[in-house]
């Protein structure tokens, strides 16, 4: 009893299709059944008192229900009324299930260990516009990782260097080249420049090299802006945008692939971490993944398994499942391995993820001793000598690829 | 040095308007010097190895700058450049400062404690359009904090459930009814019929108190329809929306603002806790209260010193400064305080907020046992009596209030 009314609902028979169902762990101060009832309160109807404009009828209609407690792990299971939710709007769902809630002062912690959403939730989004399957067949490659490099230094280089460092990852192997996430359009590099120098060598690279290449723009900036540098990709043909997803908000990516433009959008997660690396407050890094599939990301930074970033196995691995799963018709959302990477990792990695996913090596390829055309030649090495099912260890010994020895000598082997 | 250049200047001469300055408070399995060179690297140019494209001019130009390490506190301030952030882009600085800084595998925690700005990157940003003394002027109402109430079940009631409880709240006192964090247009209530209803009443409220009211309605939404129900309250004549700005993220709260729609924009912040309340991996508050300030909010939650949800008195009255303070022109932004708030905590909250403050009672109006009316009279009353300098228990004793000794006997006094 919270309030005049109960949210406790154990082992109640429920229509889960009729319901979300968000799983949190928590920490309270008082006892689990209250501090359950103040999250189901909150996060929904949110009566903490009596109210006289509250009546039976409503509160069944669209209170949240406590139906499971476990002491010992401290999980409980809230389920969410369909209704509660508008479609098509990720920003209401984040302010109920994941907004107040985390302010409240009788939780010591709150975490949000996953997020269930019934069929109809999910067919509100319509998700990725190419997912897995529509950015293999962009680039023609169905048998190996895709190569990606985003090109450093993050910041410093001028329009034409940019295109000019894209262009030799494009000609030396390179599938995907990708700004950085903290450029956008500074002075010292403006988006609508390096837009246009870098499509027109794409078209160079891709007729030089016979193979489809891929750049991914990164159009992060207020929501007109975003669409009018997406529009200058599309008039120079490019194939592909990228946005800060969460820095800008998911909001910002509904706008994005509700326009329809045909582009592949590239999702990048700067700052998921301040949500999904600590130990008291926050959520986990796979429902981050499910919101941005729903939302119509196509390839989604989810982490690496090695690497320079943080992320455990099981939890690169949790969000990868659920950017594969099948879910109610919705596209594979392509996993994108970003952070550290460099040739003397992709055997392993691909042991792990297998070979949907996007290799991204950024001073793993312009780091190389021989620079970024010999490191761009020894992350493609690596990656298809390893989807062929051949051990680099082996390969190495016989001296044929030079540049694969020299960034592995450099960096090493996982 | 990390790659090949050092980012430390510790010590050093620095053109302060020329950089903005991030105080970072870090935890490290490695030495602190390395921990803050990867962070300065991380957030700005990024080399963690040798580079054939970067050069020691571009490095100076654009690299961050360790500029002070303390090994006992674990706190480092880092300079960067003010040309590596772009104007009217506040996703692009959280994407460098707060993005991928937050995953680096060395660190154990990192908690942004304060980032500095200089005049030149303040002035990119218009700020709130009206702030403190735009909104007192709207309402004509100078001398006490002002009352506001949230529509109460957040969710449940119909469109014209919800401009009735509106009109009841205004008719008795409340100066500013504002609609729930995760009520947006839901089949129940939706947003057009909820606002045509609302504003309506809304005249009738001013006619017959002869004050001034607001209505913040909650118009968290994609881009395109955000602006649409922002419209819609102009068409109906209301001066007022709030905006989810976390959730839906800054970037919207910027576009809205540079519609110059003359409209009060009211801040929620949901979801901040996750970013706020942990202990390894955040920011304070008050760098949220910030952003916000620049992109133009004129009223934001802060939270309450009392109340319901966590947050300390020094944690409210350090957001509350950065609301506050004169600031390169910029005007300030009101603090609203809200969550578990009653009549029986005025007098504490105003003897140490002061009076430039939205007062916003949900339950604490429409839970009273005389309903919302009585619920609405005793809260104005309190907030009367208080700004008029008179002590609520003396007050009480009186009997002259009985609205308000009711109040105070269900919920008690601070």
């Amino acid at each position: 009893m919270y309030g005049d009314y109960s949210y406790l609902h154990l082992g109640e028979d429920l229509d889960f299709s009729q319901h979300l169902v968000a799983i949190f762990r928590v920490k309270a101060s008082v006892d689990l059944k209250i501090a359950a009832e103040a999250i189901a309160a909150e996060s929904s109807v949110g009566t903490w008192t009596h109210l006289s404009t509250m009546t039976p009828a409503k509160f069944n209609f669209l209170s949240a229900k406590v139906i499971a407690i476990d002491k010992k792990s401290g999980l409980i299971k809230i389920a969410y009324p369909v209704d509660l939710w508008e479609p098509d709007n990720l920003a209401q769902l984040l302010s109920g299930i994941a907004g107040n809630v985390f302010g409240l002062k009788e939780l010591d912690s709150l975490w949000i260990e996953d997020i269930i959403f019934p069929e109809k939730y999910v067919r509100y989004y319509e998700g990725p516009a190419f997912g897995v399957n529509g950015i293999r067949d962009y680039l023609k490659i169905y048998d190996r990782p895709i190569l990606g490099t985003i090109i450093k230094p993050k910041l410093g280089l001028t329009a034409k260097e940019h295109a000019q460092a894209a262009y030799e990852a494009w000609l030396n192997g390179v599938d995907l080249v990708k700004d950085d996430e903290n450029l956008t359009s500074q002075p010292f590099n403006n988006f609508y420049d390096r837009v246009s120098y870098v499509l027109e060598l794409k078209k160079q690279a891709e007729a030089k090299t016979g193979e489809k290449k891929i750049y991914a723009a990164n159009i992060t900036a207020q929501p007109d802006e975003m669409l009018r540098r997406a529009q200058q990709v599309m008039e120079h043909g490019g194939g592909c945008v990228m946005l800060d997803i969460l820095t800008t908000g998911l909001s910002m990516l509904e706008y994005l692939r509700k326009q329809d433009y045909n582009l592949i959008i590239h999702g990048h997660r700067a700052m998921h971490a301040a949500l999904t690396r600590g130990h008291d407050f926050g959520m986990n890094m796979s429902i981050i993944a499910k919101l941005a599939r729903l939302a119509g990301v196509d390839e989604l930074h989810i982490g690496t398994v090695v690497g320079k970033m943080e992320g455990s196995r099981q939890e690169v691995m949790q969000a990868n499942k659920e950017l594969m799963k099948p879910w109610y018709g919705l596209k594979r959302v392509m996993h994108v391995a970003s952070g550290g990477l460099h040739p003397g990792l992709v055997e392993k990695m691909v042991s792990i993820i297998g070979k949907n996913v996007i290799i991204n090596m950024g001073g793993g390829i312009h780091g190389h001793p021989g620079g970024t055309a010999a490191g761009a030649k020894a992350a493609r090495q690596a990656i298809d000598l390893v989807s062929r099912g051949q051990s680099l260890k082996e390969v190495l010994k016989t001296g044929k690829y030079p540049q694969l020895n020299k960034a592995i000598d450099k960096w090493g082997m996982a």
